[in-house]
């Protein structure tokens, strides 16, 4: 199923671009003042193949999964608090429902992985396991888990988008999958661990020396392929990110512009477009992270994300934060008058053109 | 008046800091998490003196003005363009009108100084005058024209408070602002032209040097009071900045956070704290501008903006794209559950608190 969801994800529309961009030249402001917002405009053009795209109403889908390696002790916070956020999402008490409201945002929260068993309205349950084991002393998942976990992202995206979703924003929640992430970009580009190995949810510098050891047995023993995303899964990865990378592949497939969150989906980001380099171009990075890998990680796909507000949460707030600059891009194309419709002079011609 | 408006100016609420600090503390999230959106929290109740203060609605003022100095040749666009933009902002075609349609906010607009008479219903005409006077040959305005416009702001930012405006965004339209801001800044700041003037709407790297001539000169001719932001602005000011200076005051005098755009706004809100040091801590910067000198103008007020998007239009489109991010503040002090409330376990205390 992962092989015909990426076989229909086309090249993004680039005989649109130009068209775009002359359009945006005739809108009433001096040509390029609206910098970002304008490349926004042409991006989401390319994306949607539509010279009007639309990106509201958004869907924030949250992705939930616990991981083993938290034995080793490497989180500030116990696993019970996956469960216990899941709980709040539910709630309606957590940072990402607070976005959600402000957004007016359908907001869908995917059980693909919690170490208990919830059973609560509005929960989607698509547990593929109780938690990953420990990849402190054993591959994380099998190949069969991270194939299942890409496909309850795909059909997440597939569901939100047949719902009428016209962007997609996606989260995460899991104690401990910093480490697991650091591992992936460890894996995935070769780089040394103490480069993209950061202070998560926030440990003491004592964990922190902890946590990168931990990792660097954990790839000497399990020794990922390099340019095997679902081997690297399998080995240090976890079920919320396997679902991220599968709801990137789902939302390109279906041509529905994603908003990626901070660090961890920056990591899915990058095997997502491993699997299927197409998919970088459906991509647009929402947030800088707090998180030290995560500059690292945003070169590899050489993005520039459109906030940096020293977020270092998850749960998708980073991404959550940008849609509004989305918006407004898509309402410059759709509402702003041409200087010849409003008899404004351009730019160095001295008359009015109407 | 504006003594008046700067004796009601109080020092903002530093008695309530703790407090929120403490509270945010409690939410369900890492603390610290949400970095820019937890200061600006706690930068919003100390402005409102409220525990959970509100922004929405919103109140947008564009202050339009017309430059004698653009007869130098200073600007990539002719003087008649302010009052066709005028025309453009009552028709709602503008980048400012889709914004505040998109933040559902107030919109106000108002003839400070355009060069042409403009009767439409909609428009606040409180002229001053037809434009300043070419300062590259005398002085831009009288004293008394200044403090007319300076109360012209004043007035709208209580009016707009007074209909229920819960925050300010700032905007301006004038075509040669962008020269007369450069001037303000050298003079208020005693830098060399060179390191305060820029392109502004988009002219060649000849006019660039023909504007820093005109600025030299005219500073050599005009010698403002380096301290006296009143006779700064009489010399070499514009309508519409001293109309965003009084607005500045009107704003703080009033409790009401304030969200300063670029170049321009920032230049406004240096020679309010000049008035009034107090203003500072109203002020919110919104966005990083293009504009050469904005951020030598940003250093002056140790400001640091919350967007960079490589805009350089002003109109207040910078500040409005932030506004997303004050609200999103203040609902999180609102909305999020904390986490005794919804029974998430603290950091490396390992058991829910209820």
């Amino acid at each position: 199923m992962m092989e015909q969801t990426i076989k229909k994800i086309k090249a993004v529309d680039k005989s649109i671009t130009k068209e775009v961009e002359a359009y945006l030249d005739t809108l009433t402001k001096p040509p390029g003042s609206l910098g970002r917002l304008e490349e926004l405009a042409v991006q989401l053009a390319e994306i949607t193949g539509e010279n009007f795209p639309q990106v509201t109403p958004p869907a924030i889908i949250v992705f939930a999964g616990d991981h083993g390696v938290v034995n080793e002790g490497v989180s500030a916070f116990p696993q019970a608090v996956t469960a216990q956020m899941v709980h709040n999402f539910l709630d309606g008490g957590s940072a990402i429902n607070v976005l959600a409201n402000q957004l007016e945002a359908f907001l869908e929260v995917v059980d693909v992985g919690v170490a208990e068993t919830i059973e609560r309205d509005g929960l989607v349950v698509e547990k593929i396991g109780f938690g990953t084991k420990n990849f402190a002393e054993e591959d994380a998942l099998t190949k069969v888990e991270v194939e299942k976990a890409i496909r309850v992202g795909i059909n997440m995206s597939e569901k939100v988008i047949g719902q009428g979703a016209k962007s997609l924003i996606l989260g995460e929640m899991g104690i401990g999958n910093t480490t697991s992430s650091s591992a992936i970009l460890a894996a995935v580009s070769g780089a040394e661990v103490s480069k993209v190995v950061g202070t998560g949810t926030g440990i003491s510098s004592e964990t922190l020396i902890k946590k990168q050891r931990v990792i660097e047995q954990a790839l000497a023993d399990r020794r990922p392929a390099k340019d095997d995303p679902l081997d690297i899964l399998a080995k240090v990865g976890g079920l919320e990110i396997a679902a991220m990378v599968g709801a990137m592949l789902g939302g390109a497939s279906r041509q529905t512009p994603i908003l990626v969150d901070g660090f961890i989906s920056t990591v899915a980001a990058i095997l997502a477009t491993k699997l299927c380099s197409k998919v970088r171009d459906y991509l647009i990075f929402g947030h800088h992270s707090q998180e030290a890998g995560h500059t690292f990680a945003l070169a590899l796909l050489d993005a520039k994300p459109l906030l940096n507000l020293n977020f270092r949460l998850g749960e998708g707030t980073g991404a959550a934060m940008a849609f509004p600059i989305l918006e407004a891009s898509t309402r410059i194309l759709r509402e702003m008058a041409t200087f010849s419709s409003a008899g404004v002079s351009d730019a160095e011609k001295g008359n009015a053109e109407n």
